[in-house]
């Protein structure tokens, strides 16, 4: 089973409405858990399909249209009022920690711990979090205002070596992490054992990509590359492909085509028009460019796996 | 029927819940809504509830704590995004009225309608609000941040005159204006009828108070004397009296001593501490003081009449 598995929160565009929320997603794995974007009940919609999130420690925010962030400022409260005491990191544009002050300030509210800002401005192909296991990175999309996509990749894994092998041959340890990591062992007797005879392939290293605002942009594909799991936006239908190009959205086809060109595995539509009441038109119209699509589903939590 | 109602959107306090959203309500008068404080999600709420709010010209913000207005700027913007032309009205302390202002800066917004900001430190006793048939005065409540509670109070309502006498005596138009104000009448013979003779009462005028978040405070009673409805946090039970004090915040006894020393004639309650996942308990408490006592309830819209 994976242990990375991305729950949605909100999967509507700018206006909320009776069935979608505003954008909000928490992504987990292992000991981790990140929030990327909070839009407005973010914090309730947690509470309502019981989703814990006392891990939190990072939060990335794509841009600074209100439906991805205006709930940021009440999760922030909500912490505050529960006691937290270890650090929050946000990951932002740089514009968010001044109004983010001047919120705290207008209710003299001073945090009992440490708000973090880290300006997203800053960052280029650096990662903005790394761990022995993965990293996030961020990179550029193309909407109204500056907005960034956010990528998770779990790092390569070792190699496994035959049990039998490490124990008939009394291997040592530090012998085990560089045949791990790919090379041949040459024994007592001066015998090398090819490194693909004595280990097996580890699975696949697990990604997932986040893209949300933003119009069709061919170039975002060198950013997301073989991800095991791409969220994008999928605001317009096929018939609005003008309006979509105009307002710096993208048609659901659209979305398939990054999909299809970053060779991803899997396809979440996400950020739809208050206007699809059912937004089955849209997976229709993806899945003709890249089958492997399904619509995001608020509340639901997905297992990101290669298969 | 009364043409009074009033729907209840949140009746949480500070930290929301699975079961309770922090607060706002709608007050509804004839062809007149108005928005009593706008916690995170107020907007969701009326579309979960399926209340409509096209009417909404008016918006009051009691005071400068998150669950009290973390949901305007999400709101406002969902106006704008509707394609709002009329002005909306917001009183609020002043200090919201940058703060809106540097939201809408940060995302580069320029509405497409008027937004007005009254600052409630500039009334005192004037109304803020006054039409022919009705009024809404703030008065200061007592919290940790300057606070405002609310009354709206329909004026009084003319007397009415026996139709039959009307016709009888072919009394002139500007006549009859008098008489419902009270008037006796003299007829082209000097004969004069007493009003009492020739009227008959009209219903007790409609009224309601708002007082969330305050400590108790007797004081407060000379600006809701004899509302109809009383909403009052009560955030705490009789066992947490001191924290209430402390924390600037009632029990439900103390809601419910205001209501009886207002001589208001039904009081609702709300603001219910997280902790209380069922407030029966305030409900019982505040009944020993003041039987005509009920729990507000989300999303129930509540007729404000005579009995």
């Amino acid at each position: 089973v994976s242990n990375l598995k991305l729950s949605v929160l909100g999967n509507g565009a700018a206006v909320p409405t009776a069935y979608c929320n505003p954008s909000g997603q928490l992504l987990t794995f292992e000991g981790n858990q990140f929030l990327i974007d909070c839009g407005e009940g973010t914090q309730m919609q947690l509470l309502k399909h019981k989703i814990r999130y006392r891990k939190l420690e990072n939060i990335f925010i794509s841009h600074l249209h209100g439906d991805h962030y205006y709930g940021l400022i009440g999760l922030i409260s909500t912490f505050h009022l529960y006691g937290r005491e270890k650090p929050l990191t946000i990951y932002a544009p740089a514009d968010l920690e001044e109004l983010i002050k001047h919120q705290l300030q207008v209710s003299k509210t001073t945090l009992n711990y440490e708000l973090r800002f880290m300006h997203l401005e800053n960052y280029n192909d650096d990662p903005l979090f790394e761990s022995d296991d993965f990293y996030i990175k961020s990179f550029p999309l193309k909407h109204s205002v500056p907005c960034w996509g956010f990528v998770f990749r779990e790092k390569p894994l070792l190699r496994k070596i035959n049990r039998e092998f490490i124990e008939n041959k009394k291997i040592p340890s530090e012998q085990i992490v560089k045949i791990k990591q790919g090379s041949d062992f040459v024994d007592s007797d001066g015998v090398t054992y090819l490194n693909s005879q004595i280990t097996i392939a580890p699975r696949k290293s697990l990604s997932y990509a986040y893209c949300s605002d933003t119009a069709y942009d061919e170039s975002i594909t060198k950013h997301i590359k073989d991800v095991t799991l791409l969220y994008h936006e999928a605001t317009f239908d096929n018939s609005m492909e003008t309006v979509a190009s105009e307002k710096l959205h993208s048609t659901a086809s659209q979305a398939a085509q990054i999909a299809k060109n970053s060779n991803s595995l899997k396809l979440l539509l996400g950020h739809f028009s208050a206007r699809f009441k059912d937004p089955k038109v849209l997976l229709d119209e993806a899945r003709k460019v890249f089958p492997n699509t399904f619509l995001s589903i608020e509340g639901r939590t997905y297992l990101i796996e290669n298969k």
